[in-house]
């Protein structure tokens, strides 16, 4: 991600492509965030409108293709293996991925962060444009297809109830709210995949935080979709 | 978990056996803590015991184990069943587990929190004897076998940076550290199944905390052995 480029989703900070309009006959460039920033972000950024998110802490479990089409067969093929009984075949992922579960194979940099961690911290920087937004991320691979999911923690500046919350987010654009604790509904990688909309539930106020400024939430979203191909579109979109 | 009844991982809080030599000829009762609580606080609590903890936040993925033998069965039927094409047998989970994750299937409270994430908030502060530790929890069911993983953000009241906090884990009891950023080795349910110790990795600096008073780690542990059995034998063992 290049200094100075934007970084855009449409229902988020449309106010980015105003630059790129003016300078289209110059070869400008936009960039689609990152699969995971796109996915917290639809749902977190509602809520930051309305109460300015102070600091984020994010959980990911990030599936197979978000490393492309292979890494989805090959987590497929190792399944089938190990369910024989032999080998997994190990091309993309240097390990067992059927069945288990790792830390993000991003190249880690100095500060312990791995890449796909930063981009996360950066990319929500920019897009808010708050440079002094507080963002830790650990990002994780789980053994599912094509949905991510993240388990999001937040600190507001002003205070923000659950059920407010939840209202703001049952009316975000690209946003749909699965949250049935009776029936213990919430969103899940398969119910979103194929799907534009990012789910978020498990709204609820946050008991480590005093007052009424912290919410807890998780969110799934396609990661193919929303999370790559179709904000690429939306964008598009915006500039015909 | 019943009030009054001590919770006991030898390794953390040993003295909380003393009151049941005293009452056990009286049929004194001690309790397991729940698997989370007991793999969170192997590799957290000789952290908080050098710079106390503030506040906590959890972000757990689970295993099938966790929920008994049979859910392995089903997990690894269904598994089966979708490789195949065919809808999965959803007799103990009411959905689709493989390839998937979902919030955990434990009741949900009135405050939003379900059972299993309010037993780690409750069960920190009564091990560690400290009713004003902040924790705040998201328990998350994955499509994995036998080992807990878990990612925890650390708030402390005393400075603690990352390489202390290493050399802290690497002489804790019953801990092992994977910590490996060149390689980008670090814990695995897969590679903590089976085995006694607890593995703590991705131990870093928490960007989003001003000073050297934060931490994020990744935590892996066997749910059957140490999540249960071993550690109940471990108490057992403490009274002969």
């Amino acid at each position: 991600m290049e200094e100075g480029i934007p970084l855009v989703i449409p229902e988020v900070n449309p106010e980015a492509m105003e630059g790129i309009k003016v300078g289209m006959g110059k070869g400008a460039l936009i960039a689609n965030p990152n699969c995971s920033t796109i996915i917290c972000l639809m749902a977190v950024t509602p809520l930051h409108k309305h109460a300015k998110v102070q600091r984020m802490v994010v959980s990911t479990y990030q599936a197979a293709s978000g490393a492309g089409a292979a890494a989805m067969e090959e987590l497929e093929l190792q399944t089938r293996e190990v369910l024989e009984g032999k080998p997994p075949t190990c091309d993309i992922f240097k390990q067992q991925y059927a069945f288990n579960l790792f830390s993000h194979n991003a190249p880690i940099l100095s500060n312990g962060y791995n890449e796909e961690e930063m981009k996360l911290v950066k990319e929500t920087r920019k897009i808010w444009n708050d440079m002094n937004v507080k963002v830790t991320a650990t990002c994780i691979r789980v053994p599912v297809m094509r949905a991510h999911a993240e388990s999001v923690n937040l600190q507001f500046q002003q205070p923000l109830d659950e059920d407010t919350a939840k209202d703001i987010l049952k009316s975000a654009p690209g946003v749909v709210v699965i949250d049935d604790r009776a029936s213990n509904h919430f969103p899940t990688p398969l119910e979103v995949s194929n799907k534009d909309n990012v789910a978020v539930g498990r709204i609820r106020r946050d008991l480590s935080q005093d007052g009424n400024q912290g919410l807890d939430i998780f969110v799934c979203g396609d990661q193919i979709r929303k999370g790559a191909a179709l904000n690429a579109i939306q964008i598009a979109e915006m500039l015909l």
